[in-house]
């Protein structure tokens, strides 16, 4: 039988990289994707699209109504941070922070491993350039994966699930590299906060935090990003 | 300022009488209901009762699509256990366990604290009469809370969300007990999983789990449960 795992994919860069990872490890891929009432769903068109092409046996697309609960600016009518220097955004907890999201995400995730019987649940997230999502750190993923132990049905019967988080401590660079190797699409990717209307769609800002990290990762990796940005302050 | 703290409700005995603790307790009271698919939605209904009995400043009810994962008796199309006498619900994971489902309410509710600056979130597990759930066991709820001070802005910053389970080490009778010296109105609770249509509406099936460890509760108690039931095996 071939090993399976579940994907957190929110279409951006890290999530698919991780995916890449997880296929080239030989895993068969169920790919899942949370419509939470983030501002712009452009990324989950960029998700579908991660599946399709990384040839995930299934993606599912689950509703989870954070937005009710507000508090974050990707959810709630509060401003997404601008032209922050990399170095602004690692001490504190930025406002696009939204309340305990790995969590929900990743429980959500061990649920659905457990009804298909997945061995693994891979997600995407790093603590390196992005210090302030107290939910991205090392010590956080050890502590659910205790959670997951004691938790589940899979834990008490003996099986395991296993949360692998292999770009936790890799730089942007270091990603948009492995990335490179692993031949992602990076042109169908998506990691803006605040998407441009433009004529026949949206196309990144190129100043929210997101996209200055994607920015400074492919400059630093001598790679080019091919989104077209609305705009591009470090050019 | 008046302490705050969010509470799980799913209109059941166990939640109402957590709820009606933390209001003893003087807090003020968030009320947090979940709409997962489950296929009976009476106990939304109760849960609605509860908050207003209690007086809830607010109540959400946020949906979260676990049906869509499928995996479970009470959200899926796999038969709800009958007549099981109480001490066989001990050994072994019951089909009605929904995959890690107590994780994902408990996520949200802790997104909600966050957001709302709440300093506890109740919840209403035990797991003395009905050990098969892993996560209603002590060793969950302390790994939980571990996982909220490493991954939460809240915890990141000093402040400490506490998860208070005060029925976790009680008996169902116990319960029962406490939730009458709260004057608790039972009759306005639901905790079938298998709800029998009747004129005018629902009424419980008196032969599933929950509603044998519940008839169960009230006799050792030596009180009445005022629902009327489809059927009282032990009648």
């Amino acid at each position: 039988m071939k090993k399976t795992c579940v994907v957190l994919s929110s279409g951006g860069i890290d999530s698919t990289v991780s995916m890449a990872m997880a296929a080239r490890e030989g895993y068969e891929i169920y790919s899942l994707t949370f419509s939470y009432g983030q501002r712009h769903s452009r990324e989950i068109d960029a998700a579908i699209e991660a599946a399709r092409s990384l040839g995930a046996v299934e993606h599912k697309i689950v509703s989870v109504d954070l937005k009710s609960l507000g508090g974050s600016a990707l959810t709630a009518d509060i401003d997404v941070p601008r032209d922050r220097r990399s170095d602004e955004m690692l001490d504190e907890v930025p406002p696009t922070y939204v309340p305990f999201r790995n969590t929900i995400f990743l429980s959500i995730a061990v649920a659905w491993a457990e009804v298909i019987e997945a061995e693994s649940v891979f997600a995407g997230m790093n603590a390196v350039d992005f210090g302030g999502y107290p939910d991205c750190r090392p010590e956080y993923v050890e502590v659910f994966q205790k959670l997951v132990e004691v938790g589940t049905k899979a834990g008490a019967t003996g099986k395991k699930i296993a949360i692998r988080t292999p770009l936790l401590k890799m730089t942007k660079e270091e990603i948009i590299r492995a990335g490179h190797e692993l031949k992602i699409d990076f042109g169908a990717t998506w990691s803006c906060y605040d998407p441009q209307a433009r004529e026949g769609g949206f196309i990144p800002c190129g100043r929210c935090d997101s996209c200055i990290l994607r920015l400074k990762g492919f400059r630093d990796a001598g790679l080019v990003d091919p989104l077209q940005y609305a705009e591009r302050p470090d050019a």
